[in-house]
């Protein structure tokens, strides 16, 4: 099971999070998820079958001298941390437009131990809806060396608590 | 099997290619694969457990109006046509630094036949390394309606065919 690895953390459960709860300089983290080598190779040959991410006998002999993630796997781990402890659980998390900024600085190797950085960067009510608003963190997924191995902005839509709030 | 979707292709197979087959302005389309709804619930029960996307009855009932694929799990059928197709084979392709403007402008759901678009903007042989090079495609993922569905920048290292071409 997966916590928050610091003091500080949401006032709100994830169950009753609104866009209120998220404010703009607050910084949480949570952890760990292992990734795992069967499962690496599993998701590449599905999605990404590139032999430094699928083919065991090439990654040995290739530029990163042994087998690395896709980096779509490490950012799927990194959402799976960010969804249970960051977003809202149930109706109130509407959705992501997207993200910026999408960053591999270092490659994920089997065994790895991975945890989520997340900063919030920006928060607009929305004007023309004005029962939810755009949240923006800067997340950033860290090894158990604290290399950063993935980082991007991510946008998400989220309900008011109270919507009926000024 | 996916396939090339127009006349238009690269002049070199996936094992043969390399930087130099990489053109600015040259547009490409590759496809079909189907999202499946089994595997959509899989996938967003490993990596996205949010309701809209693992919940068959409350998604009914959501803002959606029925089951939707995670956007991450839309980005990795994206992925499987950009590696089998656009990408060279074997060790030529060297990864991604990243991506920017990932974009989710509409949902995916159950059944919805998938296709996708490059269009390579830019290239930039390395000073430092010049045996490889950059190459940025706009890349977009989209529906039997022609919906696009996803869409980023995504950067890629390639090596050269012939490294000590001038």
């Amino acid at each position: 099971m997966t916590r928050a690895l610091s003091d500080a953390d949401f006032a709100t459960s994830p169950e009753e999070r609104g866009f209120e709860d998220y404010h703009v300089g607050a910084v949480y983290e949570f952890g760990h998820l292992t990734m795992d080598q069967d499962r690496l190779l599993e998701f590449a040959r599905e999605f990404d079958p590139q032999p430094m991410h699928a083919d065991p006998v090439f990654a040995d002999a290739g530029p990163y001298a042994g087998l690395i993630a896709s980096g779509w796997h490490t950012g799927a781990i990194l959402l799976r941390l960010y969804v249970d402890h960051y977003l809202p659980h149930g109706a109130a998390s509407l959705g992501s437009p997207g993200m910026d900024e999408l960053r591999w600085p270092a490659p994920v190797r089997p065994g790895d131990l991975l945890r989520l950085r997340v900063e919030i960067v920006e928060t607009k009510r929305s004007r023309s809806k004005p029962d939810r608003g755009l949240v923006i963190a800067k997340t950033e997924l860290l090894n158990q060396n604290d290399k950063i191995v993935f980082s991007a902005s991510i946008m998400n839509l989220i309900m008011m608590r109270d919507p009926s709030a000024g």
